[in-house]
């Protein structure tokens, strides 16, 4: 296809003071901070399915965007003309790397069959468009809940003929994200979660689950993929119940299956939102547990029940974040994904760009805060300070396991122990980090 | 202290058609329903907080109700005085069973020595007045969340002293709720959890909450307490964010800790709505994981953000639960326990025994609902029939372990599968509901 | 088209005990309750839309249902189709009512011109359709958010063309309302909202709908039409804000356009619940506004934010409910409007009838239970006791205005008042409505 | 009593970079922005209630503050420390204004004539503080939801009595506000609501606060006062219900009982977020409807379904609300009040300085950014070309009431329109909000 977004060029870092709405006033990609390039850090990648395969219609109401790729045509000749606009589009923009779905670069076929040789196709295409652009795959994953037989889940489906097809999609997307250099491989579970417990035998859905994800980590160390699994939490839409909850809900069933050391996190700003979290709780729970991976950065609305997909534009959200990713070693193979969409009044191709340049700027203004945070790391002092008392001998001796209930209390009873009230500080450290924000 | 409810006698049930509002309608404690009486079934406990601790002062306002025993005056006198109103109240209303925490019953005193004093004498009083009434400890508790000193949490303080005086509490109540007869031991982490991440390290409280529930567990053993450990899942309040968030959230947990076996929750319906879960959710997925262990039967606001504790009187909500339970055999050592209180403006002695004869009558009620569901057993039958593939050789063999997406790949490419839709049927399961429900 | 729903005939009143689950428990239309039949009482209408526009598609998959008349065609014809799969539905489930939007029945065509004219043919359509099979219009209304001009709004958009769109729909479709003899014209203002504050005059958008609803009404007066107006409260969705917020903010905006009197409310379940009240709320503030007309009767899911449209299945929800409306005099022009949809996995043609059937015993039996609350009116009693003082005599003079702040300080400080605490009892009245549902 | 915040002089403004936690990095109350200085523009206040009144008690625990004036005593005497301690934070923060509840600086002593003796003798002192410092009185009001009288409500109450002891309360404050020179008077009806609609006639109720708002609107001209009658919407908590919900009911409210030209609204920022509003809805919405009053300035939680009362530190939430204000005219009497509380870990004294420092700053800053969003006003400009076709003939014409639907409908056939698509911009809009914020 010739070029789609005419009038726009690559975007280009121009600086804080620039006029031009189409430039980069933050995100210098070779801009070095805190030890590495914004680049490396940010990791950004855009995605396939809001951009290229959404004509703008939700649930009360009819496509608004002008997308010449999504009419009726030639299956296969149509998903190489979404391709090129793709490309276009990332390259423009200047993500490093790129995220799909199977069914969003490949037709789905009739069968599959069909299915199989289309993604033979289209995964030849996808590797020459990679290899013209420099552009590389962040993660690959395939889409096991748009399909009507998808209706009753996955791999979870009380049909095992669905969980078969559903494990034929993962794994040729699996084997097509490693020929692609895929640096991960996502999976969503879409519709892995429940519409009524009147119908529903957790347990049992909960084994097919387990025994799912065991099959995927083999087949992982079969064909030695050596990127990262990840599995994205979401608490509900389109099910009612999502099993892949939240983090601490996922922890579990990892923990359960023996995959803790397997497979991360796959975290997305609105699906924190919805589970009633934090974004912020989200990523240090991750952390802490071990589990982080990568983020789907997005935003969501806090007046609203369901995932909207924003744009990230929230430095206050995304400084304290990238602090604590900062502090945990950075990004190793994930980053930032934008799991964004335009709104669906935004039907100029200008939008496109409008929405991530501005996402792009966020995140690289917030690395700088967040950098800054941790220079002077006054936060880290505070925490250090406040649990000091567990690197002393008493405290030491419990978590080392010297102590029983009975040996504590009867310390505690000798000395006669009365502790002390110390202050949160609260709003000192909430201080703390408007004094990094606000100049 | 003389006769409090006066006026009021023992609760008698008088059957459906009584226009007593103090008698009984459904729950005949010796009524044989599912195999076992109303009484070995529902295993009703009476609290000792809300009910004889609480004055019904709210944020907003002062205390409502006349409660001689919470004046000032003699502590021990007027602790003493409280457990003979209290359990003038559980034997009127006939329920076999109570809970307390520590302080509930015992003055805390101005230290720790006098803390253990309190204790011993009030164990012997209820020890007494138990072998009076013939009543027994459903299960016991330490607050360990009231006194300012657990401002920033007990087990998760960042204090080692302050974790130690929660110890020597818990190590003191495990001891009184064994001596006592109490058939489970509950811990409710009122203020395990973090007001802001700014000051927080999620990872060491875990670790602190990990070896605390490790120590509660070997001194159980210890001590050869044969109840029932449970955790009381909240996801939020007091705190901003509850560590024991959900059942999923305290399964991750106990898996970490190696505590699956030996620790099972007590699931609070309010908790659950607060959760963002239907009750029958925490109910379902508790005894899918094995963790099913007892409940705290009261009932939430939908439309508000915190926890009111009412009264349960919903047998829509109680049916399906209680068929699940039936289904998973029963309780053991837990039973319905009312968390419950009164509404601020319910001032009257009688509305103490409207809000309970009230819960007991709809659980009772929905009991023999449960018991008519589970008769003709439709709901299962179609479970049954609806994962039917998982019993058959392709099924089975994947859950055996026997394949892997590659040969279940080939197994789907080679057949060219097909999967047929199949109704959910879910209007249809909500009828079989209401068949039995609406007479 | 030829029967579509084979093997299904009308539905019949069987009684409690039928094992048949396709007829009703409880809906006997001819059976009189509180003065008047079950059929004048609940005045039940199904929806169009969800039966016969809806595929079954989400916003993360594809149509699942199998729908002839949404297939490729010519369209006036697929709209016959339809209407005679629809009016064969409606017959055969025995509601006296239907109701539509103007593009539900009609091919919305390519312009103007081909929407007018194709209007006209399809509504001859229906007007033989409802002579041949007796059945009734309940409301009609017109679709003014689904067509992408629709996307910033109908009435409210920046641009007055698209206001002159929606009007011209309105007023077609008040038009043939009109002529098919429906009782009522709805409005429920789909995208008349906000997606953002920044780009939006909401002064300005309000002056617009403001206007518009004033047209509509000074248009039913110059056409004649005796139906009633009804406004359809919604907080959000698909905007982020709807104008329509809820009920209370509906009186605010008739108030302001002096049209208090001239439109009602149409109190869709699902809507009150999104709108974090209670569906007795909202019924309960529209009665007490003088605003109550009619209800889109379904339910929606308490963890859920969004309109999930489910079918209404509690009896603990409606009976309040149906009590309210009896005790307010009972319906007039409007009735239970069954705005309900299948669950995208309830594939099976018999679906439609289970959803529907099961909808209509629970209201029925509803009504039956909130004339048995009424018969007796303990709860009416109540709270003609509770508020006595106001008919008293220095109640009777603040309402009267004979008071100032300063005459009743005065007799508030001569009297040295101390009101007493009378208890609100709630725990009582809560059993007391359970004293009717279980029996 | 002595100075109580030893050690703390008067707060200075010492500019950004300033390492000193307890100095104004950005409130420089001379500085002069947008035409007015910052002290002129933000005119601050702190509350009596939180910082001298709560003992950081909450429901599920004790208070961990030590405030020696809140100990037991001579009321009398405890109520002028606190006035002293009260004063010294004020002047020390730098704040013009300060709000009180009538029984927060006075004793409610055991009697309408106590608490009208008391009032007098406190007032007194109070005006003597005002005059010893320069401090000014923001707002007076009643509380008349806390004493147990009030459980039921106030104006709302089922017993005139209650009613009456409220009015008496009223009128005593509203003398005593404008005797201290207030420029406010505020009503926030904290027990005006429901627990449940089993007991509660909601005509009644509404009529009773009707008619209770008239007669404040009547003493207010009757006495003179000059200032601004305020409502404060909350949607719930303490009761399940309020009848102020947001800004939307209480225009119908005012609408209802013609008070709309007497009585606006003070929005916390806090209770739009209860009300799941953001908090620019709220000043929008009040600001087209010409309700704009007052601000408490505070922050919530969107994790959390209570009043958590947390000071202000988004500027991002308060630029584009600063900005909306600006544009209106900015503030007449009224201002940002902090209706803020420390967190009850935050046991410092300093803690006092520092929630409210960080508060200030993070306003001051925002008016900052907010006058330089105005400057240029991007936003402004494109709403006024989104809208301009409602400034020529066609859109003139329907807004001036000559058009009707059916000749709308003419003009819209004749003419065959078909309106174009135009972009929301709503990505762009946001980028230019952050270019702002972010250099
Ligand atoms: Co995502
Ligand atoms: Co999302
Ligand atoms: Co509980
Ligand atoms: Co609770
Ligand atoms: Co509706
Ligand atoms: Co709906
Ligand atoms: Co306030
Ligand atoms: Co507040």
């Amino acid at each position: 296809m010739s070029e789609y977004f005419e009038g726009i060029g690559k975007i280009q870092y121009e600086g804080p003071e620039t006029e031009n709405p189409l430039a980069f006033r933050f995100y210098d990609e070779n801009k070095v901070v805190a030890g590495r390039t914004m680049k490396e850090h940010l990791r950004f990648a855009a995605c396939y399915w809001h951009n290229f395969c959404w004509n703008g219609f939700d649930i009360f109401g009819a496509g608004t965007f002008d997308r010449p790729w999504l009419q009726p045509g030639d299956e296969m000749e149509m998903a190489k003309a979404k391709a090129d606009v793709a490309f276009e589009f990332f390259t423009k923009l200047g993500v490093p790397y790129y995220s799909f779905h199977d069914v969003d670069v490949t037709p789905a076929g009739n069968s599959i069959k069909e299915y199989i040789a289309n993604m033979g196709v289209m995964m030849d295409y996808l590797a020459k468009k990679q290899e013209e652009t420099g552009m590389k795959l962040m993660w690959g994953t395939a889409n096991a809940f748009s399909h009507p037989r998808y209706m009753s889940g996955a791999a979870s489906n009380p049909n095992p003929e669905v969980f078969a097809y559903a494990a034929t999609q993962v794994f040729t997307a699996m084997n097509a994200t490693k020929d692609l250099g895929g640096e991960n491989y996502v999976l969503w579970g879409g519709r892995e979660g429940y519409e009524t417990l009147l119908n529903t035998d957790l347990r049992q859905e909960r084994e097919q689950l387990g025994r799912f994800m065991q099959m995927v980590v083999e087949h992982k160390h079969k064909i030695g993929f050596d990127g990262t699994l990840l599995i994205e939490p979401k608490p509900a839409e389109p099910t009612k119940h999502q099993y892949d909850y939240d983090t601490a809900t996922v922890y579990g069933f990892l923990k359960q299956f023996g995959l803790e050391n397997e497979i991360k996190v796959n975290i997305e700003v609105n699906h924190a939102t919805l589970a009633t979290h934090s974004f912020q709780h989200e990523i240090a729970t991750a952390i802490s547990l071990g589990l982080f991976g990568s983020i789907d950065a997005n935003r969501g609305d806090y007046q609203l029940g369901w995932d909207t997909d924003q744009f990230p534009n929230s430095v206050e959200e995304w400084t304290p974040v990238l602090y604590d990713i900062l502090k945990a070693g950075g990004f190793t193979t994930g980053g930032c994904m934008f799991d964004t969409k335009l709104r669906r009044q935004s039907v100029d191709k200008a939008d496109f760009f409008h929405g991530h340049v501005g996402a792009m700027d966020t995140l690289a203004y917030s690395l700088e805060k967040a950098a800054e945070l941790l220079d002077n790391d006054v936060l880290g002092a505070n925490v250090a300070d406040r649990y000091a008392g567990w690197s002393q001998d008493f405290g030491k001796s419990i978590l080392a396991g010297d102590q029983s209930l009975e040996s504590i209390a009867k310390y505690a009873i000798d000395n006669e122990i009365d502790p002390a009230h110390v202050s949160g500080k609260q709003e000192y450290l909430e201080n703390v980090v408007n004094k990094v924000l606000c100049k």
